[in-house]
Formats: structure tokens, sequence, C-alpha cells
């Protein structure tokens, strides 16, 4: 248990937030992998979200904690977390219950594509190794 | 072709930005279900991204334009792109060749995992329909 508390402060000291004090969180469906929604946290609500087992925002339009479906009964129950390599974004592998959408849809996404020019990779990249890397790529900046 | 071009239009005019003129984009392997990384997009990035077939982020650190793998090799193309249902998140599906992240690893987030205290949904909530909803999901605030 130490070193589980260890592990999320840690993760707390870590992260990066912006001038509004706030990270944005990819929340994702841990099974299927849909990407359910986006929300904000402040350091808080991160706290909350690594140590209760249900996923905890910050209302920026309501300005107020915000755990996921303590009204609508739609919670997001925690299965794993990980902060990315510049540690300013969430993402959360949650189990969601029913809708993730305060519209009642299941993802904040569903139904809301948009037409899109489509590209396709080269024949030439496609045939190499997808999962290779080449030293280049730690040349290219993030962000 | 018309069509095309006024949808992605109507999605640039609906598009809702930062105080900074910026909106973050997930970015999602198409087939897998990874999520591979999140940046973030201006007007412009948003509207070459998708009309071009290509990922392309603004670069909040260099302040410049980013098509991804323009110098890593390791592009972003576009299978599919939608905005949430405030129309301040985008979600694009892509295929990612060789590593999403900077460091070489396949998505920003891999080996970056937090310990986490998790959760589980109680046994009714898990025996219900996990995809009905109920009227007062439509009651809980978005963000």
């Amino acid at each position: 248990m130490t070193d589980l508390l260890s592990a999320s402060d840690d993760a707390l000291a870590r992260a990066v937030f912006n001038s509004d004090g706030l990270l944005p969180a990819v929340i994702q469906q841990w099974d299927t992998g849909e990407v359910l929604m986006l929300g904000w946290m402040n350091r808080e609500a991160l706290r909350r979200t690594l140590s209760e087992g249900r996923v905890t925002f910050w209302s920026r339009s309501r300005q107020e904690f915000w755990r996921k479906g303590d009204t609508s009964g739609h919670a997001q129950y925690v299965k794993s977390a990980a902060l990315d390599c510049d540690a300013d974004t969430l993402l959360v592998q949650a189990d969601q219950v029913g809708a993730a959408c305060h519209t009642g849809a299941r993802t904040c996404f569903d139904g809301r594509g948009i037409d899109v020019v489509t590209g396709t990779r080269p024949e030439a990249e496609a045939a190499a190794d997808p999962t290779s890397t080449d030293p280049a790529s730690a040349d290219e900046p993030k962000d």
C-alpha cells in the first residue's frame, strides 16, 4: 500500500497542468477500446481519480468537481491510468456504465463523424514492420 | 466533392477553440483502438487534417505547424474524424506509421502506467444492459 500511494503521489507531483490548472483526460473503455470522452482534471480531481476507483473531473463551466455518474448513474470505474511522455495528458482505461455522453449516447463522438479526405500509407511503408522505429524518430520534437 | 467540402467547412465553422485558439485532438489507431497521443490543433491545422489525409498539429512549444511524420517518417494517415458533443475535442482515427511518440515508443502512454486504486461496477449495474440509457443521463451537465 505504501508503494501504491507513493506511485500516485509521484504521478500527482509529475503531472503538468495548463495555465488554468487543468489537464485533459481521455477516457477509454478498457475492453472495447472505444474513446468515450475527454474531460478536464485539476490536481485534486486527478488525486481523487487515482485513489477512489471512480473518475472525477473538474467542470469548467460549473467550476466544481464532477464525479462521473453521481447524477446520472453512469459511473466510470477506473481500470488503469497513464500520463503521457510529457505528463500533460492523462489516459484512463475505465469501465463505463451506460452512456458516457450527457446526450445519452454511448460516447461523446457517436454519430458525430466529419466527412474527411482519407489518407493511405504508401505500399513501401505498409510492407515495413509497423512497430519498427528508426533513429530519426528521436529527432521529432514533441508538441 | 461539393458535399465533402461543405461537410469539412461545417466542421471548421462549428469547432470550438480555447482562449489560445486550440483544441485537443486525440489520435487513435483505427484498427487496434490504441490511443496513440493527444496533440493540439488551431483552425488551420484542423483544416489541413480534414483535407489532406494526414494529421497536422500546431506545436505550442515551437509555434509552428507540425505535420506528423514530415521529420520522422512516422506519418498519421487519416481514416475518419469526429468532433465531440460540444465540438471542442477532435477524435481522429488514423493509421500510424511506426512510433507515434517522439521517444520512439508506439504510443505516448506506453510504459507510463500509474499505480491506481481500481474500481468495479456493482453487480446490479453489471447485469444491466450496458448500452441502455435512462432519462437521468440528460440531466448530467457536460463539462
